[in-house]
């Protein structure tokens, strides 16, 4: 069943994931469906049930959500509409009257855990850590008695009956995820000055200095590399993709030109969107969906701006003409 | 406790890696403690405890173990001193006299799941899959009853007292897991003339063309990349080092150079050891240690055999002493 | 006088240049008008008394004739229509019923004297060479009685009385020089698959790397340089301009896109003409003015054809529509 | 007959090749004998009846000159010793009595011609410009009556007995002539910190990306380059060797690893010298032998400090120890 009033996410609730999605202020409007697993979260958009998903791509501890990056660089092709950036800080959520002293077992999605790691250290040296299959779901079995303590985001605590004994917990200073709006392939939203091209690139053949000719391509136009993973293809050991997020959007001259020189030079590339850089407010959510904060360019290469780009294609039409 | 004949590997008994760790010759020889995670069986090794330990570093269908690539660039410093390849086939576990109409519900490691989708949706479309803590672990809750069937090597069958349904299963062909046995700083094995070298290298400062700079310090050199993956320094959003493999061994002049230049380009450089490439074999583990198969160097670069670096040594002096 | 039918070269008469030019098929019809230098040749041009001029602009044994390098360079803007490869040989003009013993002093070009030189040594050991301002000015001194032989064109001979005493000399195979016959800024000749497109580029500030960026601007879309010349600008010692050629022609993509690449980074680009390329024929002039022989790309680099552009244009804007 | 105390420059007396000779200090102690061609010069090093020559390289409007530029890259190997920058401007020499408007025909060698090519148009737009075969070879024709007046340096005037009608004559600012002390190969000067290292490098084979590897071998060391000509090695058209000055000293560590990686990289590689770089000076003779002016590293890449070499290898060693 088509509903474009439909999101999903990656579930259950109570996770990060959903408290992103609602710093969104569309999703006041939609209804909000938690998935079991990214792949679900994004095959129902691609099967029209739902218009978009909200799944995490990226932390700023962990590195890269391959299960996502993955989906996003493979099967029926996807688009990014936006980006949410969400500081990560957990709490301990356990039963009413639990004391730190009584806690003897805790679990936690396995991302949590090197999150949380030193912490345990620090306050919980003895207590027995086993993985949940999401912080949500481990508050769940809090409450079920499984265990004694969940760490998961405080937002969660109502929802399954639990208190927050202990709050703002995170081994690493700017602890931060990335989660982002997918849907099927659109026109990318309006340039704003402060963008993000996102994309996946496959070598055309599997020639040692590949990533180097990419790279050129982007250096040579000035465009700015943000972020990028190698994953593997699945073809064997030693042979990868590469998703990569640069500064920009698609209509920036600039921008265009490097990917039309990657279009020529990979074996495949994948455009997964130019869609707003968002950065972490301040905001009583800790989230921000649109970017003011990173917005400038980091590094402006000379003769990199549109006017450049337009004067040497003025330029260029009048040599061709005899009118140089 | 110190002990020079103790080796740790991500347990429980009976995973992939125990396989991979018994392919080892010394194996035989060595006590052999699984531990419950890569940091465990790495922190038996910083401590002493262990003379080293076996833990996997990359999959070629789900990538690199960020778990043992971040244990390998922080902290106290480890090294690489060998590595396995070892190919990845699952068995389906089950009770005995389990057919495969029974069976309901199945288990596995989260890094399972991927390589076996196809497999179970062909073949058990219906049944409910949940993730366990490893392969090992599935294969015990089957035993306790909790799950109908779990996938895990064949080799933990007769471990946990189950039998092979079906053997062999595997979605992507080529499916194959790298490991490395990880050991103090020591003075790397010897050139074999088929060399892997790791490192990893931090950024000076946060500027884009970064990485560019790096990837030539080895074009430059003539040294192949074989691997590169990104993982976030944890100082927040867009912050990464790069996990590198190479071609050659570090008393390779060309090796050489390019570590020295990447010593000065970067603010900082690990370096993770120099050891054999292996290769998949076709022995009955379907593992080989060290590599005759993957020898070669992929790409040779004119002007860049150790006989050219002494070579240009030599001219170099005669030049500096007038006598060129 | 305006005049569409004069064509002005580098005289006197006799020269290289005048052979050159009369290889060209139109030159049966033009008025053929010989000038003292390569200046006054292209000021005419400059100033419509001439439609085009013929220079040598490379010899392959002396290099760039920096006269015309430099005037192409600057002043009111010219532009090349085609190009004249000339086989060189020399031979030594005598008046008649001069011995080689008879020959105490000689005379040519300065030009010329490095391309004898070798002969000299050893046919007439003890010679005198004195320059003159041109090989047929040297003919005419020989007339005239001030030296004993000149080194000229074979053809010069009647012009100037004179008798060919020994001809085919050539210290250096392969001896050539190229012509560009030079115009007013116009439509370039149509592309033939087998061109070379003539530019100056000047940096925008003097930083050490500018070259460096400028080849790579050549170098990532797959443009193979054929010439580059530093000239100083006049601006004081270490300061330069770049002549170069390069292969293609300025309405092929990857070309077009580089010289926008060039345009953006450089602090000024003069294009100076795309036309065929010309190769040294067996004809009995030993020339030829338009190039089957040397046609080929000498590199093909992947992913840069017109087509590959195109596609990559397309693709682009499937993008940009949300359609890719 | 060797000579240690004879030094052959490119004459005839009263060039500017003498003035720049006699600003150096040991000059008052040698025998100063002209040549009568840069080849003549050198070719008297060469056979040791000179210590050393001194002959023009570089115009900083004219460019290289090339036939310097072509003995020092062929024949028996020389090596620049030091480097002399001499201002350069014209006097009009004539014989006493003559006024400006009495003169009719002038004349110089050709490469003083662009020099004063906007003088004489304003000037003397009438006069016929002959060219000699050196300004003081000119000096020597107005004296004998051929030509009214020649442009030759003012110091030139007594030895010929002409008086300078008009001094200071130069089109462009800055005019420059860069000289260099020729000798057979030795030990090169100590390093000052200011220096220059000149080479020639000929390609391996004539692949099209060569030039753009060479300068990647500079740049990756952030040895930057001050000067750089194409020359052609007489093969055939297209064919070239690069003639080229790094900023540093052949001891410094970076230029040292960048020589030893060209040697490498090109299919030959002549070292011309390591030596102090030269400043126009504000003496009397308007030149400077030994440069302060113009010390310093343009532009510096951080990690290119020969501590930071030097730190680099201590790594490496450490690392090759295992005791990183």
């Amino acid at each position: 069943m088509r509903s474009a009033t439909r999101y999903t996410y990656l579930g259950p609730e109570g996770t990060f994931t959903e408290a992103a999605l609602r710093t969104l202020p569309e999703a006041a409007t939609r209804e909000l469906v938690p998935m079991v697993s990214v792949p679900a979260a994004l095959d129902a958009v691609r099967s029209g049930e739902a218009a978009a998903a909200l799944v995490p791509i990226e932390n700023s501890v962990e590195g890269g959500v391959t299960a996502t990056l993955d989906e996003l660089s493979t099967g029926e092709p996807l688009m990014i509409y936006r980006e949410v950036l969400l500081e990560i800080a957990f709490a301990l959520l356990v039963r009413p009257g639990t004391r730190l002293t009584d806690i003897k077992t805790v679990t936690g999605h396995p991302v949590a855990q090197p999150q949380v790691r030193k912490w345990l250290a620090a306050n919980l040296p003895d207590a027995v850590w086993e993985s949940s299959a999401s912080n949500a779901d481990g508050a769940r079995l809090v409450r079920e008695g499984r265990y004694d303590a969940a760490f998961a985001g405080e937002f969660a605590a109502a929802t399954y009956g639990l208190e927050p004994l202990v709050t703002g917990i995170h081994d690493a200073e700017n602890a931060e995820t990335r989660f982002v709006l997918v849907g099927r392939p659109a026109r990318p939203a309006a340039r704003t000055g402060a963008d993000r091209t996102s994309l996946v690139m496959w070598q055309r053949d599997d020639h040692p200095g590949a990533l180097l000719e990419y790279l050129q391509e982007f250096a040579v136009r000035g465009v700015n590399l943000m972020r990028i993973e190698s994953r593997p293809t699945g073809e064997g050991m030693g042979r990868y993709c590469f998703s990569v997020d640069c500064e920009g959007h698609i209509t920036d001259r600039r921008v265009a030109e490097a990917l039309m020189g990657l279009k020529r030079t990979c074996a495949e590339v994948r455009f997964l969107g130019s869609y707003p850089r968002a950065s972490a407010g301040t905001s009583a959510a800790g989230a921000s969906a649109a970017g003011a904060g990173r917005g400038e360019r980091s590094d402006e290469r000379p003769g990199t701006t549109d006017g450049d780009f337009v004067a040497a294609a003025d330029w260029l039409a009048r040599c061709q003409d005899g009118r140089a």
